[in-house]
């Protein structure tokens, strides 16, 4: 070892999914949304005025941020904005995740966490799932430093009701419990109505999923004023101007459009309601998925076998081989109806 | 206080220069460029396929990374990208200033500095600058943590040689040695060409200044693979997808177009050296700038009074006001003949 060295963090590097990029591949790995973000969002990138990009940004992004406490009904004082959900979660464990007691997530859930108590020395703590996948409320009633939980959780897909979540706060008033939210909006109830009641709580969410636009890196949190203020002030401790001039105005136009959003929505549960349907036809079992994605597992054939065909006809769907008690699942992002119609006539072929 | 909050990270805010949006205005207080971005990036806006945007980027950031390393012809093993040259040197700070020994950087530097040691709890000393803000080599002799300079240094705009440069690494080979080069393309020599005999040394770039593209948040480091691979490891346990679509897309055309980057330079080097006659024949002193801007004192008046009678007119400049040492100075950033022509006729009348 050189003498440099010796002062480096080491980390073990989160591998996050592959991106292919084939011609006619069809891209049911990292949860993309199927659809193109809200036609504003073209009229914005056509108007956008490119003297904008000498001048750095609003360093509050007002206007996005604006955009979010109005379609919430929340505070602007009460929105936090970045760069994508993982800048603001990793912002979240920063700020508010300083205990020597350890910090509690399940054993499956979103593979970041870990990562970032890792990065950021946070002692933690990972209670198993049930034998269901799902969380057991009373692994979290002990003494700890902090909660993160995902609901939905990914990458089983099922959601807990608010009762849940609730009871999870009862028992946690005296440390941060953040619920980040990424895939609410497929058909879980979102823990956002609790902020007015329980200040400890954040909750996070994304526009990388229901709002098409993974591409932009843009995610929120909502909490209590004093919560954001919190997390603001380390934000502008790390980077001011974090969200670019293009973030800004083309995700304001991603906000706007609801009835683009109802809609797309509605086309991604109808779709994934009917790939149950067709997957348990060929001999798969589904969690109860409230996502854009299904946990699935199949009766016979091992994920690793299913996985490997489909990435010969340039289906890519995701597999967490690491991961012992999960490691014969695949999950699969839900796409159009053509795309699910490849799948199921590439598995069907192959499982017959 | 609340029994959640003792797990609450607190720090001082860093509070930006403010971004004033009034019709009108000259803004000279934050270091942008006057001139658009290339031609390139225009098409780039226009041309870009909306459909990008609900599909995570590149996690690696192949294309600008594969044009910067092209353009400083070194391997693209080494080179990182991050969202503006905050988030590279906040990420650089996480990866390698991880000792209980002190890091070193001037009293009177780029002032994030000390925001960074202190969000990460970093032990840092100051070295005082010397009565001519020069730093003094000899203070960076002694046992420490790691290093960072700002050459040229902010806001005094004062650029050492690389002899200097070559002379501090020399005698820090078993730290990190950063250099801040937000300002080099202005007139300095860029210590690039020593990173392959010095294995501990870090460069960081930004696009905010010579490349017109404060509003697009790209920043850069360039060091030997080694080090790369370290804050890449960091970066991706922290967020894997920093750089949005735009970012990657309108980024790659700020680097391709040498030529208009190179006039502009020279446009605001000529009107650089302009401003320094002009200002001087107000009674104003003014520091070697090698940057695009000028740190001035005045030899009656006071730079509170300047600044307050220059914003009545809706001239902004920057003022150091909480820094004891350069209270008296302001910082002025160059903009076009015609804004600066604004700000010399304003001074005139105001001094004389």
């Amino acid at each position: 070892m050189r003498a440099w060295e010796k002062n480096c963090r080491r980390v073990e590097p989160y591998v996050p999914g592959e991106q292919p990029n084939i011609e006619g591949m069809i891209k049911l790995n990292t949860n993309e949304n199927p659809y193109p973000p809200a036609p504003g969002v073209l009229q914005a990138i056509q108007d956008f005025n490119v003297d904008k990009l000498r001048l750095y940004p609003d360093d509050k992004s007002t206007m996005l941020v604006e955009s979010l406490a109005e379609y919430y009904k929340v505070d602007k004082e009460q929105v936090f904005v970045g760069v994508g959900s993982d800048d603001v979660l990793g912002m979240a464990f920063l700020s508010f995740f300083n205990s020597d007691k350890p910090i509690l997530f399940p054993d499956i859930t979103y593979s970041f966490y870990e990562v970032w108590a890792n990065l950021y020395k946070i002692p933690y703590e990972m209670p198993a799932l049930d034998e269901d996948f799902r969380i057991k409320k009373e692994d979290y009633y002990k003494e700890n430093g902090g909660i993160i939980l995902a609901n939905p959780n990914a990458p089983t897909g099922i959601c807990e009701d608010l009762t849940f979540i609730e009871d999870i706060l009862q028992h946690n008033q005296d440390v941060i419990v953040i619920v980040d939210e990424a895939y609410i909006d497929f058909g879980g109830k979102s823990a956002l109505e609790l902020i007015d009641r329980y200040e400890n709580l954040l909750v996070v969410q994304t526009f990388s999923k229901a709002r098409s636009m993974a591409g932009m890196r843009i995610g929120y949190a909502i909490g209590n004023k004093e919560l954001i203020k919190i997390i603001n002030d380390v934000k502008y401790s790390y980077n001011s101007y974090t969200m670019n001039q293009t973030s800004l105005y083309y995700g304001v136009e991603a906000v706007k459009d609801d009835a683009y959003f109802r809609e797309n929505l509605a086309k991604i549960v109808e779709e994934r309601e009917r790939t149950v349907v067709e997957l348990e036809k060929l001999g798969f079992t589904c969690t109860d998925s409230k996502t854009n994605f299904l946990f699935v597992k199949h009766s016979t054939v091992s994920a690793g076998d299913l996985l490997a065909m489909l990435r010969e006809k340039n289906i890519f769907v995701r597999r967490f081989a690491n991961s012992p008690r999960i490691s014969n699942y695949l999950r699969i992002s839900i796409g159009t109806k053509e795309e699910m119609d490849s799948l199921f006539a590439a598995l069907k072929e192959y499982i017959e």
